[in-house]
């Protein structure tokens, strides 16, 4: 049995918000197996459930972390059935995760191991009882196969792709940020500049470098930091201006 | 005067919110100090002044930190009066907090100091100038006597306990959690499975282990993650539905 | 070129919330550079595009820190337009900021260089992309010349100054608490103790230590801890009881 190199980083993703002491109960589990584990907090503030928020969030951020680095993602409807917990490694970094669908979109191909649940693991919290543990083992260098089984096939949950027909690509707003820009799934790869941007009836021309080019107030399509195109309004809100949210449809002409 | 073991970790737990600077100048005073420190962030979202709240915080965290942390507890409505400012060591940690009854639970039985207040220090912002610098100086490993002198009594404020009347169990919700699930105050040691627990006239029979047990949209009582009994809803919010919270009784009848 | 002593630590004042992966995709750039940098949050919740209150936090913070620190502020409406992107050094500490007056209050009479936006850096997310790899740079302790050109003037927003008249003096509420507590930009220096405040036609008479020495609900004028007026209500909201906010005017008559 090896072990692997190891940043001491831990980031954490859940659904348990700042109110409760839980995030912190989690932080106290690792630093009882090592005291000088440091943790990045992604967010805890994912809808409670909202797996495809969390895996949307991990996904984007994940890989820009340094090798060694641990992902602790805890959004966990589930807890206490028979759903699995999970462990994997890729390209140098760690996950722990209920296995729910969130780490679908990492740990394609990836050897994966399902944690046992010790003896007098609270049933509703798994996240400090069983994930965390798991979390800090990982990120002081142990091999993921001291920690569990290997299990063959994930969650992987249904989520549309965007699909293209002729000249038309029609995806979907994936997330919403806090300036309220629509964030979507479609990315520009070989588009033209020239496209047409529609979102629930309004449209915007043209693929934009930054929200500084449309007047106060305009609606502007971008290429956003996480490589897909999202819509805006510059100084404003574009969910609020366009009523619209995760799940809407946005339907890009390319001619 | 001897020195003790330190971690260099120091949690802290406040009603300071999160959008004022309150918090960062408390971690920039005890950085000042000791720049080695690491921070965990409890909560900061106690409601203004909730003594209560914050001790209910403290009392199911701290021992999960590994020997050697430094807690401190600013919810402080009494910032500037002749209420004192107390130190103290337990099990290995340190505690810094007003003498408002927010340490009640922890420091029955040990040596508690009062630490006097510098020259200069703000009346109004004690948690930066009284009690980061003293959380700061534990955290290094200084002598509890160092810091303060002695005093014999600590605020202990009235909080009813459970009570047993022949087959039946009175307790208390005393928290609500992000998920509006009901935290009470009844340890179930001893207690047979199939008791029955009543919140504001609704009624679920025994004590399961998890959500997934109940259909969706039931009320399930389980025994949480700090041990005591608490009522939930699958897939929804307790408080929401059964439209309580903090302070409401729970009765348990164990035959 | 020389280096600098650095204490490896990085501060975050920002606009992005605490739901968005925006604040962990910064730290996690950071972290490419120097995975031993430590962070603390300032505020996150500054609301969107608001510099002034950016600058106020910022003002009355990082004086505080060890020196070595580095400030990095992204409040940033004019991402990806002309503005430029600065870093400076003062008093031993680093700052890394959008020259959009954020620093006004810090960086008179310093060096201060302007950040080349890098290839490929995301229009949209200079904070990740052209920000947080400067902060970097300075928290491990490159020279400020290494990291830009130097450039002569910043950004220098109005900002009105409180106003003496005769007996009078005139500022205004720069700052609104989580308690309601309304921070002015009044210094008392050389203030006899028996002022008159007014705010909103509310008056409140002496500049008090503490809440403690008025009724509970009572209007209650004092020092506060950045050092200027502050008024609030004991156990209560000054904001809510007057109704006033940030930029409403408050008079002190001095006889």
């Amino acid at each position: 049995m090896t072990t692997v190199a190891a940043s001491g980083l831990v980031t954490l993703l859940t659904d348990f918000g700042t109110s409760d002491t839980y995030v912190a109960e989690m932080k106290a589990a690792m630093l009882r197996i090592e005291p000088s584990i440091r943790f990045i907090d992604i967010t805890h503030e994912i809808a409670p459930g909202d797996v495809n928020e969390a895996r949307y969030c991990l996904d984007r951020t994940w890989s820009r972390f340094p090798a060694g680095t641990v992902h602790l993602v805890v959004v966990d409807p589930g807890v206490g059935t028979a759903r699995r917990a999970l462990a994997a490694r890729r390209d140098g970094h760690g996950f722990v995760a209920p296995d729910n669908g969130v780490l679908a979109g990492v740990v394609q191909g990836t050897t994966v191991v399902a944690l046992p649940v010790p003896d007098g693991a609270s049933a509703t919290f798994h996240g400090r009882d069983v994930f965390a543990p798991a979390a800090a083992r990982l990120a002081i260098g142990e091999a993921l196969e001291a920690l569990g089984s290997p299990c063959a096939h994930v969650v992987e949950p249904h989520r549309p792709a965007p699909q293209r027909d002729g000249d038309t690509m029609v995806g979907h707003v994936v997330h919403v940020d806090r300036f309220g820009n629509l964030v979507t799934d479609i990315v520009p790869d070989g588009m033209p500049e020239r496209v047409c941007v529609v979102v629930a009836g309004h449209e915007t021309r043209g693929l934009r470098r930054t929200f500084g080019e449309v007047e106060l107030g305009q609606l502007v399509a971008y290429v956003g930091s996480a490589g897909t195109i999202e819509v805006a309004v510059r100084d404003g809100s574009a969910t609020r201006m366009l009523g619209v949210g995760r799940g809407t449809a946005v339907k890009v002409s390319l001619a």
